[in-house]
């Protein structure tokens, strides 16, 4: 199968990114997580990136707050699908993150997910894999049937509490 | 090859469609696209996503603005994955539709590009496709190598302009 | 008397949900409360949103926060009056939820209140139910009078701190 | 059948008041409209609003832009349901007058549409008035079951085009 | 000396007015203060506000947060000078305060200072009074020397610490 | 009578401060208007400022867009009210001079008016002006029962059109 | 005297660089202009940015919209100071260029000037080489008081036309 | 070697320009620290500005929150390359603080960096000091080496971790 890597601008994005991490974890997804700093470490990220096709990673996600570069430094370095994950710092609510994620130019996409949104982000790499690999399509429609019994098991217990 | 699967919620959004539809082209990639809106035919967005994946589709891109509903109605009811593109209308400048496309909760993962970013949206869908297959992997390295000639070629008109 | 139906997308909401249940009490109007989710049990947005009017209920309250789809979900598949409760989530202070709800296209509309503005709906929902129950509209004014007196009370009270 | 009391702003706002008024028209509801200012002639809102219940009408609709008051002003007069119309002014891009409307404080809700959401304000004031008024009601169902058809149409029309 | 009336909206904002009494006590000024709201008590508001020129008010603070309209409510039905200050509620942060209180229409202005700016309300209504009292004046002018050198000591001390 | 000083930044505000101009030559008030700009001839401000009290000027309207410095440079320097009027410039929609205006630290208050809100700083100087000025009061007081009449001519207008 | 690098994310950048060429030419400071797609010439960005230095260029300017990286990337390649000038692009009216150039992270400086500011970041560029070039320092003081007195010529202006 | 003047609005900027200093003291470069106010002192603002050239400073670093003028203050005083810190107050997350600085007029640039961006302040100070002191600009390249190799340490440890 192959792998996810996963890219954090700061060891700070820990988190978020462990939130990707327990979602591959859960479905047997291969990954490598890697602190690359797109303005600190320009080369690890390049490097990284441009060889990331011959060394078996089908999908790439990337974490970064503030003026969130690295998503769009991945990308601009593979035509792997990329997948940017915003991340609020301290200010500006991650509004910051946001938009420097998903506001690419045309030619070089970044497949942005919510702001924090780590689960969300190796959830998608996980079905972009799935595309060729019908055993974990059925895992994720297998995941997707459980969060709806999740639902369902909440609102069962309201009916009781209310 | 796996399909693309088109739906916008509104046929005013037929520009920014059509620069997807434009980059499928070019890519000689099959794609089909629909108006179904997530409010006004609901059931249609419901059938046509719940059986895409038997119908070979294998990503689908959703266009819509406002309060842009319609990639997650799509992505609540398939595991394949789901590209949104946020729509400016007349008012609120896109933000609107980019808040309502990118926040997704936890489960139900929407890949979003920038406001009006229909050319990405496309690529984005290829680069997905491309994960298993070789040929269309290529030639997206190879319009990556074109983008950057013309950006090269600019460069040189530049330089003789000044 | 006809029912409320109230469907939050997350029990997280619940604490918002409450200020509308508390209102809803104090009136002695019938309610029903589930935990429904736009993306993760669409099917039971969907069933319970179709059969409401049928089952007794004169309007439906819907809370969710991020892309907050559920009160357009719900909008979409009835046309009872639909009151969407903005709620704030972790990030962005509810800008999102706000603008999901409300934006709404032209043809299904939702009465947006303010964001966690749980209390108000609930009101709201009696005001709608008021316009074809005159005892309960004499109860909404009774309580608009006493809200009055509590305001006056705080102004006396102000008087003697000073 | 209850009427519906419009009241704008200003005369600028005609072109948005308009759409309700035709959506109003087209379901056969009768209405009212005024021009009262919430600030220049707050007398006549006051006036109007306290006894719009005992001269019939059963839900108001107000239309105001920049700092918009005239919906709380409003509803601070009358239990009616009442429905605000945040309208773009030439600044802002309409988001002052959304949050005027929209973040009503506890006790006195104002039922929000999108700004400049004329058309969506007529058709909730006819769901309010549907709720004790099944003739409406079906008219509504059936004006929805068109809207429908005329997207099923528009793609129709698509798949022809592409 | 003329009066200034401070118009609170709700006693949860008495922390930002007791800035502006903290100013107007320390400059001698008569005040008289109030929670009367532009929703809930609207009679209050008018009657007070009607009749403040000729119980000797000179100047109206009003606060208020949220969609405030206290201070626009007070303007619509006097001429003296109205003092806005937005306050802070628990969402967006006062940005919906601001523009609820600074975005008035032409004809009815309200003096607007910064989200919770209780102490500038108050030195603004000195201002005013002080425009035909050149005792207050003469105060005022010394309270900001007495600013002066208060920043002057501040960077007398820093000097020390570095 | 006291004059009233006018500053604009640049003197592409004029459209602007002609809105203000056109109210005080309604009013029969004395003014005075430069082109001074705080960061290109902050003498020329400074300087007019200190002396704006002994040289009759009972209040000053400072007009600027962007990071606009003006009003606050001019409070900076007097003890008399400060208009400020936060003008639209070709990006961010006035938000940016809105923000600048009226954000203004403990201190030194700016009586801040609507974006663009030439007409409103007019109207509020005279208000101000008015506080030691019984017959430019009455003007006022005349005024607003003018712009009443001219509202309640539109809703008769609009009586005729409907 | 050492040169001014300009480079730009894309040609439509060319109308905002030109005023920054406009103020070197006016100074007579050499320059180079380049289109460098931080996204599609990531290389050509990075080897033009590490041997700036012993290329002769003091500072560089970089110039992009959206998720305006391209300063950020140059910043990333060099210790010179790095100048950005965020580019409004057709939608969010150039805030997403600005929080994508000014939210840089600790280590990584980029000095950024309005949107759109390109004669501002050319000024920058000067009084930066100017810091060690004594000649460079007197003109841009001489420009200075000139700009001083144009504004003093549409004071004088004015007050003939008022 | 030339100084940094460093000035802040306000001592509760402090912890933000502490981080600057250190970079300073770190880099062996003279710099001298005064709280004095654009609003509050601003004689004191314009006397240190005009002369920090005679003085021996090269660069000035402009600390303030709110309607941040300070830095604007300066940078119209002299045409010394002004660096602008936007500091976070406790409404609207540093926004107000951020346009306020970054949004200049022509001919006047502030070199602005990210809200409570202190460190970067000092070390743009300092990139600009080493255009002419080639010392400071091995130490510069030296510090950004450190700083890439503990961004290499973190991932290094990171592997260890997972």
């Amino acid at each position: 199968m192959k792998k996810v890597g996963i890219i954090m601008g700061s060891d700070s994005d820990l988190p978020v990114v462990t939130k990707a991490i327990n979602v591959l974890k859960e479905l047997d997804i291969p990954y490598q997580a890697h602190v690359f700093s797109a303005h600190r470490t320009p080369e690890q990220v390049s490097e990284f990136t441009k060889s990331a096709k011959e060394n078996g990673y089908g999908v790439i996600i990337a974490f970064a707050g503030m003026a969130a570069h690295l998503a769009g430094a991945v990308a601009a370095n593979t035509v792997l699908p990329v997948i940017g994950v915003p991340c609020k710092s301290s200010n500006l609510d991650g509004l910051d993150a946001l938009l420097s994620t998903v506001q690419m130019p045309t030619g070089i996409p970044v497949a942005t997910v919510a702001i924090d949104g780590g689960a969300n982000a190796g959830l998608l790499a996980a079905q972009i894999i799935a595309c060729s690999d019908e055993a974990l399509y059925s895992k994720l429609k297998q995941k997707r049937e459980n969060d709806a019994l999740k639902v369902l098991k909440k609102d069962a217990d309201l009916q009781e509490k209310l």
